[in-house]
């Protein structure tokens, strides 16, 4: 019997402006084994863009149905358009053993949780969370009111982390990229993965 | 309030023969953040080991004192010799926010186990696993006695790693090495801990 392992589903998220879409492009450029999701969309193909590459483009329609049958592992609307990850594509890519990262806002992340709990889920975390207490106490300019709205921005930032395995600070991106292939090779040595691994090895008798 | 993080308890552990020692010491030569803990002994000194820095030398008396009022993570008997790991130590260093990592056998790292749950348990599986299933079904000229009994090695090696959080295969030591920094990395971006250091940074109200 032959034993392929599966991959892992890692789902990057963290507040808007946290700088997801600059990580996961600096992995990208690592030539690092993470296949990245591709998701479906309503809107109209722009120039160059490929079906199956860029996107999966559906009509308004389709896209419902695909809600309806509970295809999508999250999906959400901006602007009019739908866009959302197709369960089907992702569970077919980690079959083949492959790695799949889905780059995400907080939301989606939590709507993957419900729908895909064994995934990974690493919160980006910005670096001025560990920065908050110096800049709050070093500067006297600073008034009241904005200490307090940094603080209230921090606590709900730290909040949102209880969702997730990982936290990542974005403090340098290739220190955060470093981080997150360290622990994607983790996730891979976890006891239960290899264990698996071999009781399927010794299917052999 | 200042906050430092605590350093993590690397038990390294596996099977005799898997090469726990090499891989350790290339560790080392990695020049790595990982602290070496000093175990203690009942033996003489040999020429040029100093107290504190090879190992902490006790009398069989103090040895049976430090074990009676629970002062050791783990010890062992060797050919009339105490050896074990001071719990001290150990915790005085992760304090200073220093990892510290243990190579130790099977039983000793049962022992650290129940004695400090919290560490991070690594299980070093020798290669030989992996390749079970090919050498057996690949070569006809092994007999069936020789078969069962590489079969059985096996099962009761897989079922040690159950207590373990990691499974590193020591197919390569500079790959196990790789594998084993990726998991102190990642262990130290668990959400626990991030959390916990956010909140401490946080207390400035």
């Amino acid at each position: 019997m032959s034993f392929k392992e599966k991959g892992l589903l890692v789902v990057l998220s963290g507040p808007s402006g946290v700088g997801k879409g600059t990580v996961c492009r600096a992995l990208r450029s690592r030539g690092t084994d993470l296949q990245y999701s591709i998701s479906v969309t309503t809107r109209a193909p722009r120039a160059g863009e490929q079906e199956g590459v860029h996107y999966f483009f559906k009509s308004k329609e389709a896209f419902k149905k695909m809600i309806e049958e509970k295809k999508l592992l999250e999906w959400a609307e901006y602007v009019g358009n739908y866009y959302g990850t197709p369960i089907d594509y992702v569970k077919q890519t980690l079959d083949q053993g492959q790695d799949v990262i889905l780059e995400i806002e907080v939301q989606g992340a939590l709507q993957v949780k419900k729908n895909f709990p064994e995934g990974t889920f690493i919160f980006l975390a910005p670096p001025s969370l560990s920065e908050l207490k110096n800049r709050i106490q070093g500067r006297g300019t600073e008034t009241l009111d904005l200490i307090e709205n940094r603080l209230k921005v921090a606590k709900d930032e730290i909040d949102m982390m209880k969702y997730y395995d990982y936290v990542v600070e974005n403090d340098q991106v290739e220190k955060a990229c470093d981080r997150i292939e360290a622990i994607v090779t983790a996730e891979h040595c976890k006891r239960e993965r290899l264990v698996e691994k071999y009781k399927k090895l010794l299917e052999v008798e």
